[in-house]
Parts: structure tokens; sequence; C-alpha cells
């Protein structure tokens, strides 16, 4: 088995669960980082296990422009070549082609992109972007789909996640043709100094020497802002068939209250028995909401890009580290945080460092917004584990700072 | 005693020794990492800890200007205000007001000068030098001193270093009658978290409860690259009398062999029990030259901003991780290194982080270059215990890459 997924615990809709995919097993619900380019911005691999990420998220669209796919294919994979030992996930690229292309164009076979690095013309389709992410080598990738514009009429709605549907089959046509392509094996074991924090996570698969280990393929719930069609759209991917379920096209700049609309009505058409993965969302208060709806996978760029503009969280709301308030602040920046920048740091020391504009602001005002967050889902998941539903909202992060 | 040295070995000129500061004890030969503006770019101080750095240099101008010696007064001290338990050393700003002002105006009195950062205007003189450096608190601070343009007639090279003379006993007298105002004490040991990392290093003075503890002030040789002139500055330095000597006004622009010329003739003239500080050097083997010659410290700017360019020491010479022939060399930065970065990363990694403009490219790259510098430190003062002089010179640091 590529991937196994266990529900220990239950409470209302919330889930607690275990992830086992072929480079480590997953407590759930997760959050993942987001790893854009094969590196969270200004954060070491060792300080992202220290942290305990177990799962961080690669971008298929960044990393097939640079460094591109065949130069991370030679190098073991996404695995490979950021020396990264425990789970992955990429993207199909859909969403940076519909959110940093204006000019993209699409047809039934894919498409057209120009590079925002250097304005080259690009062509995704669902064999390509399988072809990508499998030479990536992430333990889970996702199936190409289109992102759907908001707001969009309802013709429009309904095309895009038809085709998103056709896209879907597509992709995973392709992906059963070519999976035993992914470049895992025993020269792609994780580049320099295997071994260490080998102890850490549970290496399920490659240990085994099972051949039969390879990556999983997820699809995509799309459909804009019509529960009708998110509700068609869940039923033909479950159809098609796989190992998990994303909800994709939200947070695209709809009203808060929407995408929890959305998001409540399609959980409830998705299977029970297999991983729910909620795509870009959210703010704090908004992940332990989700997990309470009842979903097991989350990734959101909010920690580290709010952390590179002086945006923190903490437990009695967010801070602008920014401002002048903070210059002589001798206290740390959350006296409840545990992180190893709440444990040193003044926010006097922080509000100097963003306002000298030092390279270290950026570093560790994004391991401390990761560590928020990662504390804040390992907290919902003992709440769950717990059956104490009702009441980890309150306790993780709720009034705003007067 | 607020600085104690004593020599333990000696080998031809090298000498190895203990300097004991408040903060800390420090292994001599020692080598010190820049951190300007209370931050060494883009490396955390616990990572600095673990690279085994002893001491570090603050700039006392970027300080002065940002955030200001009142806000770091406040805070404890550098010590407190940054969360650094280890020994500091600030310089007095005269070298940042050589450098980085064409349109500063020199007076018997001091310096006016325009901040780099908004174009305001200062007055740097003895007195204020040594009152911000009593401000900032460092374990040892530099007297204020003229550093003079190279190249400069004779006469202007007299002037100056008269006048840093002069300057000397200016800047000792303050600090006598004004150094029981370091902010240290009960309510400034450390800002937060005080007590992790308390073993690593001896704890000298604070724990003693002694109130004659301070920090110490060196003073600085000048007289351009003038043999006689260096020496009647030696001459008249230690008549003021001091703790410990520095070598300044080198590294502006003379060629190299020049610069050792007067580095070695002028350590001649300094007493051979105090501390030696050349300021402001240099490559991997000039820093084991020098301390072949009898230097105690040294600082430089050099590994840390190579390595923000991506020019990296290696035990083979320099790499260029820009180039593209990295872009697929699964191998490590540097084979012979044990630190976290060529224990876990390979070179194309590294050239894809640089050539992606990834923070972590900084971030990385400046942990190794300091490993590498103070590794080649700790072998010279391996070598100068074990009567070793002349083979760690071709051991450390030798042939450029083919």
């Amino acid at each position: 088995m590529s991937l196994t997924f266990e529900i220990n615990s239950r409470i209302g809709k919330a889930r607690g669960g275990r992830l086992i995919t072929p480079h480590a097993a997953i407590e759930t619900p997760v959050f993942m980082p987001v790893g854009t380019v094969a590196s969270v911005k200004g954060v070491p691999q060792d300080t992202l296990e220290e942290l305990g990420a177990q799962i961080i998220l690669g971008n298929t669209y960044h990393l097939y422009l640079r460094p591109g796919v065949d130069t991370v294919r030679k190098l073991g994979g996404l695995h490979g070549f950021m020396s990264w030992r425990r789970a992955i996930l990429t993207d199909s690229g859909g969403f940076q082609v519909f959110s940093l292309n204006e000019l993209r164009k699409v047809s039934e076979e894919g498409v057209t992109f120009r590079s925002h690095l250097d304005g080259s013309s690009h062509f995704f389709s669902p064999e390509s972007a399988m072809e990508a992410q499998i030479g990536l080598g992430a333990d889970i990738i996702m199936a190409f789909d289109e992102c759907t514009e908001y707001p969009a009429d309802q013709a429009r709605m309904r095309a895009s996640m038809e085709m998103t549907a056709r896209w879907a089959a597509r992709s995973k046509k392709y992906f059963e043709e070519h999976k035993d392509e992914v470049p895992w094996g025993p020269s792609s074991a994780g580049g320099i100094g295997e071994g260490a924090g080998e102890q850490q996570v549970p290496r399920v698969a490659r240990n085994d020497k099972d051949e039969n280990v390879t990556q999983s393929l997820f699809g995509i719930v799309q459909g804009g802002m019509d529960r009708a069609l998110r509700k068609e759209s869940a039923e033909r991917t479950i159809e098609i068939g796989f190992p998990g379920y994303a909800i994709g096209g939200l947070s695209v700049g709809e009203p808060r209250e929407l995408t929890r609309e959305i998001v409540e009505s399609t959980l409830e058409h998705l299977p029970k028995d297999k991983p729910r993965y909620l795509m870009g969302v959210g703010t704090p208060e908004e992940i332990v909401e989700y997990a309470n709806l009842g979903v097991d996978m989350m990734d959101c760029v909010l920690p580290t890009r709010a952390a590179r503009h002086g945006l923190l969280f903490t437990s009695e709301g967010k801070v602008s580290i920014k401002q002048a308030r903070y210059a002589q602040d001798a206290g740390p920046l959350d006296a409840n945080c545990g992180c190893r920048v709440c444990s040193r740091y003044s926010r006097a020391y922080l509000r100097h460092l963003y306002a000298s504009n030092e390279v270290l602001a950026q570093v560790l005002n994004t391991i401390h917004n990761l560590s928020f967050y990662l504390d804040t889902m390992r907290r919902v998941r003992h709440s769950i584990s717990l059956g104490e539903e009702s009441r980890f909202l309150s306790r993780v992060w709720s009034r705003p700072k007067p």
C-alpha cells in the first residue's frame, strides 16, 4: 500500500487520524507549511523537524520553472534534492497558472502560460503535470485541475467543473501508467548525511523494500461557489476514484462565510474513510474551524508570508512587530509559546531586526508563526483525542489583542 | 579584574592563550564574527553558539543610529538586547565614520558625520564614543581613533597618528570616570529565557558578584603604512596604558604584502603579555598567517559578506556556488567540513537556493563560512598547543581549486 489512512478518534465531525505515506506517518488533522521552491522560506530543514513539521508542500509550477524537474529527478526527487526525509505533497500547478498568469490560454488539451520569471511560454496538460509531479517524487501529488475564478456565472462554473473532471480522469490514467517512474531507490536515499534524524519519523515503506510502494494521487473537487456543482464534482471525482480528495478553488476572493459554507457542504459528499484536504487555508482560527468540520489536511502561505511582513500570530491575537510600541518591550513575543524565538528573544529585539531590515527578522518571525500554526494543530489533535471538540476553539486562539 | 589574559603555549611568534572577560572565557587566537546591528546577518544566536563563536563584534556606529544606545541600555546592554550570553566587543565607530561618510568633518574635538540611513547630522568625540560603548555594554570596547586613509603622505600620516594618540588619552579618561555606568546587573541578566545554554561557557565575573568587574578598554595603534610612525603610535598608546592593544588602519586598500609588513613590525612593539587585536582581517589564509605572527584576536566581515554573494570557503579553495557547474552536483559543499550545511545539503541544492534568491541561501552560506573560519582558528589553536606552528598553514587552507 502506498497510502493508508486510519481514523482513531472522532468528536462531532472532527476526526483524529494517521496518514501513512512512503516517507512518513502523519498525525491528522495536519497543517502543511509551504516550501514553494524546495525551501520553506528562511527556515533550515533541521529547524522544520524541530518544529514538528510532518509534511511540507512544494509548488510544481515553481519547481518546474526552477530548478526544473529534470534536476530534481536526478538528485533523487524533492526528498533527496532538499534533504527532507519526512513527507512531501506537491500541488499540480493548476492554481499558480491561474493566480500568476493573466495571459494564460486554457483549452481542452491544457493550459498555455508564461513564466513569471522570464516570460517564456510553457504548456501544462494533465499528462505533463503528472509527469512533472512524478519526477519531483512527492509522497502525495494532485490531479491537474482548473481553479475557477471568483466571481463566475453558472455556465462558467459548470464548464470549468466539467473540465476539471475530465482532466482528473486523464491525470489518473497517466499516473497509473507511469507511477513506477518515481525517482525513489537506493541511489536516491536522501542526499548528504543520510541517517541523521532518521529516528524521528517512522519510515514506513522504504525500509520494507516494497516495490509496489509509490506516490498517491489525490483528486480535486471544484465547482465554484455553487453547492450543487460542488456535489456533482465530488461525485464525479469519487467515481474516477482516488485515495484522497481535496477541495480546491476556495480562498480566491470570496467572503469567508461563503468559504465555510462551501467547505461544510462539500465535505458531506466526500468519503468518510479517505483523507480530505482543504487547499490554501487559512488563519489560525480557520484551521481550527475546518478541522472541526472534518478536514484532515490543510496548507497555507499565511504563516510564512505574514512573518515576512512582520505580522505574528500569538495566543493573544495578531502582533504587528514593526510598531514603535514594541521598541523597548522586554517581554517575549508570546508568553504562552515555547518556541525557540519566544523562549529567547524580546519583542524589542524582534522589532529592531524588522525595522533594520535584517534577514534574521524573517528567519525568526517565520519560525515563530510556523510554531504557532503547528502547535495549534497539535492542540486540535489532542482535543479530538480527548473528545473535547467544543472547547478547543476558544482555548487555542480567540480574543483579538485589545 | 575585568580582563585576564594568560598565555599557555607558544610556537615561534604564535601564542595560544585564554582571555577571560566578564561574560566568557575565550580561547585565543580567536576569530570574532561581525554582528553589525546586534545580529550576525541571517544566523540565530543558538546557531552561533553551536558553531563555537566565543565572542562577536558589534558596530557602535550602526547601533548608535539604530536602535540607539538608549534602547540597548534599557534592555540590559547588547547582551540582554540580543540575548547573547558569551563575550561581545564593540568598535568605536571611528572606522565606519571613515568608510561610510565621504562628507565627514574632522576636528580636534571629534567628527561630524551624516547618517547613511537618513542623512541626519551627528557628532562623535572620544567622550561620546565612550559613552555610547558603555551604554552598549560590550565586554571589550575600543578607543575612538582616526583611521588614516590610504594612500596618505608623511605629514598626514603623522598628524592623524598624533590625533589618535590624543583621542586615546581622552577615551581612557572618560572611560575611567564612567565605567561604572555599564548596564549590567541583576535586572539585565540576559533578556528572555536566562539559563538556556549557560553551561557552555564559564561565567567568570557575574557569578562572583564582583562589583569591580566592568568593561575593558583597548587602545588602537595607527600610523598609516609607515613603520616608524607605527612604532611611535605603539609607544604612545602603551604609555597611556590599556589592558589590550589593537592594530587599526589596515585593510584600507593597501597591497596585502604591505599589510603583512606593517602587522609584523607593529607587533614587535606591543607588550608580550597583553592581548593583540588585528582589526578587520582577513581571508582564511591570512587569519592563519596573522595568528602565526602573534596576533590573538581578529574580526572580519569577509565570511559573512562573501556568503551573501555566494562565495564559499572550503578546504579545497573558494567555491562560487552560483556557477551552473554545480546545478546537478550531488556532493557536499566541502567533504572535509562537518558543519550542519555540509553534513546535510548538496552543492546542487545550495546553488538552487542562491539562483532562486531564497533567503535560506544566505542563512546556510553564512553558517558554512563562519564554520569554516571558526574551525580554521580552532585548528590553529590546536596546532599551537601541539607546538606545530610550521605545519598548520598548509593543512588548513592551501590549494586554490583547479
